[in-house]
């Protein structure tokens, strides 16, 4: 089926997921929306992260999607469960699948989920973890200086190892093996976080597994658009066209082309 | 006159500038409204802050404010001249405050400014700066990572130390006196900043000056409200009334009361 796939986050940070997406589903039309505008998601309150959720959708099922992927930890915990009765077409977030790969990967029982204040307090990663297995342990930490960091570009640098440790310091002693890295940006710091943590502890991307579930709802709902050759890929944000195509050019395997700004608070 | 001086901010940080206007005009009431639902403004475009402040400047003029301080120098910076025709009441931002401010204190004529960088990249306090004074050199650096640091509570760190370091010493080798604070989290970190410049330099908080300014243009305008024994205070916020007030009661000399929201994006 030749519609597209509705992806957003509350960024830029979403596009590690439309990443994996063309890995595993290169087919297939993909619609991505970040609200640069209001960008961060992580501190705001449930009410305020439904109601941007909401208009994002909106404006998503004007695109006439077929699938919409919430690429956004905040928006996947707090705002995913309260609409997922009002979208009338299939939503994964990235929060589930997280889950069930950090299930998957741990053999001391005991994981690690790190993420935006919103992320963590909403307890989300722990309920769907002890869902799948209640012997797990979760340990959740709260990293808000990660997003700036990586936003200012600190990837390989003294004061992200030393933000690092203080983050994580604690997880450690919890004896995790492996550690979800339950926000888009924190893919990008996976270097200072492996040093820290050490060979034995698994990082959990949740890009892969958020793709792979894509598919498999695609599939059941017989939604795939296979063997299509050039498949088209539209981007939207609220604000700032020039940093967001920088920004996606370095990230993604081709070049994102027009990037268009939606007035969002209108849907 | 009796009517409310309406005080705005993309955040908490302007609550230092009505903690000022308390100071200075005791007798006025103060509409307050922070964005905090779309904080923070320093890393997006001008379309966008001036947007968002066209909306609050909608909101405040509907509670009858006779005055607008623009208490927030991203906003200052990209959206208060462009706005001052269509306000139809004294309108005062922090940014020219603060220029003249800087040029009275500098004798080595080497000013330093230190924002986000949409206030830096604007070079609005240069051009206010070199309207007053020519032979000023202004050296700007934006400090993107200062918001989140004190945000973070980390204000006797050896992290904010080390950024304080990075970030300045350009500026220190310019020879500068006098250092603006041109954000209003800014104020919060004048003991590391006051450590690695030295004695030497002035550091020019604009909310004195900005209130210094208001109780002019009010007095001009015969707006001033002199004598009222208990003034009124009101504070509106777009998005976590709970974290605004625990940060307000801190800040300010009273306790806040009633934080009410505001769906700004209906203005």
């Amino acid at each position: 089926m030749d519609a597209p796939i509705g992806v957003f986050d509350s960024g830029v940070g979403g596009l590690t997921v439309v990443r994996e997406i063309m890995r595993q589903l290169p087919s297939e039309n993909v619609i991505y929306f970040g609200d640069t505008a209001r960008v961060p998601y992580g501190s705001k309150s449930k009410a305020t992260v439904l109601k941007f959720s909401k208009q994002i959708v909106r404006f998503l099922m004007t695109k006439n999607v077929k699938a919409i992927v919430f690429a956004c930890n905040t928006a996947s915990a707090l705002a995913l469960e309260d609409m997922r009765d009002e979208i009338t077409v299939p939503v994964v977030g990235v929060v589930r699948p997280g889950a069930r790969m950090a299930v998957s990967m741990t053999d001391t029982k005991s994981v690690g989920i790190i993420g935006t204040y919103g992320t963590i307090k909403s307890g989300i990663y722990t309920e769907y973890i002890r869902q799948l297995d209640k012997n797990v342990t979760v340990v959740g930490k709260a990293c808000p200086l990660f997003v700036p960091l990586v936003e200012e570009g600190l990837l390989e640098d003294r004061i992200t190892d030393d933000m690092v440790e203080r983050y994580l310091s604690e997880l450690k002693q919890y004896n995790v093996d492996a550690l979800v890295l339950g926000c888009t940006h924190y893919p990008l710091l996976v270097n200072p976080i492996k040093r820290f943590m050490g060979d034995g502890v698994t990082l959990v991307n949740p890009a892969y597994e958020t793709a792979k579930e894509l598919k498999n709802i695609l599939a059941k709902n017989d939604l795939l658009n296979e063997g299509k050759k050039n498949p088209g890929y539209e981007f939207y944000v609220s604000d700032g066209v020039d940093k967001f195509k920088s920004f996606a050019d370095r990230v993604l395997p081709i070049n994102v082309g027009e990037v268009q700004v939606v007035d969002i608070e209108s849907y």
